[in-house]
């Protein structure tokens, strides 16, 4: 299929054959109209009745919608046509025929749930807005690992398939793999860990993690693409450069490369790239500001966990993302160091979107006797952790690092109402297929 | 840790903080050295016993190998020293100190058995020849996206747990996911190909797949990486032209970016970029060929799967890369579609490399009705895959891609013996942690 072109790149004078889908026909009596569509927009293809082979005539006009065809002709330029040129055929091929009745109109025209959106992808697909989004996608993909690379990242791959959990059993899916007991990865936390402990020193994985979570919101998924980076000789304040770079290089990716997906998505007008540093407020100030607000109905206290209505209050507050730090330990997972001068006080951090929080990081424990401690204090059994904790024994750096929830990214990003938006075929508790 | 600056970057006359793992101390009487290592190389730290601080001689020459050290000091040129420069050091800060009895030693000395070497993975990375691989692993991965955006694809992210398996119940690891039973995906195949149907017509994925295979080989893993392509309005012989692309571009890349890595590896005279068209084989002309090479003890007959010596045979034969096409349609799976003209004879191709199979693609089946007998011909009920041959109904153009063995593309670029060598963290039958 070498001589077919894009609608894209139809030019006027030019003979071509272009293949899509028949996205409407139009027909006005004598003239009638296909608008075919593909990956690249719509091109008009020009049917005069009166003037053109009767058979022609009928295979191009009496194709259901969303068939694919062929058509081979000579462009034109044509002022009144949407996008300034049509083609007047000499052949329609129909390719393959669609079924009428379709479970989705890909025009957009009628409305859909999400739940029938979901189930014909293929269709909803077909739509330039949701399109955009997953065009928007690989380009956040793109723009992300190549900030990590410029970071000095090595790219890495860790098992989805693990003997443990990385926080213990709990929100894990059990695996029988060759008769053993095994779990689907919840995060890459130890692995990573393990790496940069290595001459590799920095490292990044984008990849699917999975979590039995019994949550059922627009905002979670039991499988997820996680944005996850640790690097050797960091701290907590490292970590939050990185990611702070990561997550504005995503924004002028898009501001840069996507502004036809912008336009399908009616953004081109509102889409803003962050320049200011994120600000980065300490819990303290954090459970100060939240209270200052009067949001709450009641006031919070150090040690308090923030909750939701607290985090849009000061999201509110901010305007922007932002980090909170120096979490109480007791908050955060026992593999983030606390502050050398105060145990109660963590180097753990997140960053927060106004909307929702996007990461979670900090500086890790690197030594091997706080870590087994935490380990006994989490209620897990360090044994069966042996094969991370061990090799902190060997000359571990300090380390810090951070997972984003790659999702949780784009849906902030592009102002999405359901994470499930970001993703082609979703996992949630009622859904496992497609 | 702002204030480190990597081994590689201490440059005569700076008074610098370098931090890594002492890699060897020689004790040469009155003149001791420190071998420093981090990610960029190595920096010789001197003491002169009889001149400096006996605390610091202490400190310095005290700690065991693979410590983590930060050093601070002068740098000096020194055209003795293995790098031209040395730091006299005015502090060694032991950040964090590594038991003395290692179990495997990353000077690489003392050999390690595979087995030793993936259980301590961290010690193993810190080997030049290992971190190499990773390295190179890394740009590959990098390298290829980047050319598969060139072909105009869109990168995607299909699910891994999924309701029923590609080709059928077997050789799945099952899943308990909320109850209902599930698996892990063998491979993205059905899902891609539901997106080349929708408006984006040209994806990607390099993600994980998981094959409950029983086999325990040097080339098999049970999780593996695959490097997918579907491209809509494609014919097998355009998803030739993308792999070929992608396979060169991987070679171009290392040999481009990663002269470094090839020499701690041994193959800086050896690594060679495939420069001439892969030859594409039709699989009658395959068996003839293996015949004629009379390795094999009995001659083949068409309808033949190729035995492993057989393809030994013709790609020692061929010397390098080579597809064959024009496989039996009986020998490929349902969803390849059949010559036209001659429905015994597929489009499936494979890419073999001279060691082994590297790639499996082909045009695949659009005609709704035509899937809906391969299902019934392979004993799967259709009716369990409603999900996708649904899709077909509604426009699903014609369209074709291919399947690349991540780990297989390293594994022969590199050279290595066995696939477990390409992969931070293999899992096989035995093997399920770290």
């Amino acid at each position: 299929m070498q001589d077919r072109i894009h609608t894209a790149d139809a030019e006027p004078g030019d003979d071509v054959t272009v293949a899509g889908w028949v996205h409407e026909i139009r027909d006005l009596g004598g003239i009638a109209f296909l608008i075919l569509r593909d990956s690249t927009g719509k091109i008009q293809i020009k049917f005069e009745k009166d003037e053109m082979d009767e058979e022609l005539v009928d295979t191009g006009l009496g194709v259901s919608r969303e068939s694919v065809v062929s058509v081979s002709g000579a462009v034109e330029e044509e002022p009144r046509a949407p996008t300034g040129v049509e083609i007047t055929p000499e052949s329609v091929e129909i390719v393959a025929p669609a079924d009428p009745e379709l479970p989705l109109d890909p025009s957009g025209k009628v409305d859909a749930d999400l739940s029938t959106r979901l189930d014909n992808r293929t269709l909803d697909l077909r739509k330039d807005d949701v399109q955009a989004v997953f065009e928007i996608r690989s380009e956040i993909l793109r723009a992300v690992r190549e900030q990590f690379r410029e970071f000095s990242c090595t790219e890495i791959t860790t098992p989805k398939i693990v003997a443990t959990g990385t926080e213990g059993g709990t929100e894990l899916f059990p695996i029988t793999y060759f008769g053993e007991e095994a779990f689907m990865n919840q995060s890459p936390q130890l692995f990573k860990q393990l790496i940069a402990g290595s001459n590799v020193e920095r490292v990044f994985e984008i990849g699917p993690i999975f979590r039995a979570e019994e949550h059922n919101t627009p905002r979670h998924l039991n499988e997820a693409t996680s944005i996850d980076f640790e690097g050797a000789f960091c701290d907590q304040n490292d970590a939050m450069d990185v990611v702070e770079g990561v997550v504005k290089a995503a924004y002028e990716a898009i501001a840069e490369n996507c502004a036809d997906e912008l336009e399908a998505l009616g953004l081109e007008d509102e889409f803003e790239v962050p320049e200011e540093a994120f600000p980065r407020i300490s819990y303290e100030e954090a459970i100060e500001r939240i209270n200052a607000t009067g949001e709450l109905d009641e006031q919070l206290v150090w040690g308090d966990d923030l909750p939701t209505e607290g985090e849009k209050a000061l999201g509110d507050d901010v305007g922007g993302h932002y980090f909170i730090t120096d979490w109480p330990s007791e908050i955060k997972p026992f593999y983030i160091k606390d502050h050398d001068d105060d145990d109660q006080l963590s180097t753990g951090f997140d960053l927060m979107h106004p909307r929702m929080e996007l990461v979670s990081g900090g500086q890790r424990e690197h030594r091997h006797e706080k870590l087994i401690e935490g380990f006994e204090q989490q209620g897990l059994d360090p044994e069966q952790f042996e094969y991370y904790t061990k090799m902190f024994k060997y000359g571990m750096p300090p380390h810090a690092g951070f997972g984003l929830g790659g999702e949780r990214l784009i849906m902030t990003i592009l102002g999405l109402d359901n994470i499930r938006e970001a993703v082609l075929f979703p996992r949630d508790r009622q859904r496992l297929s497609p």
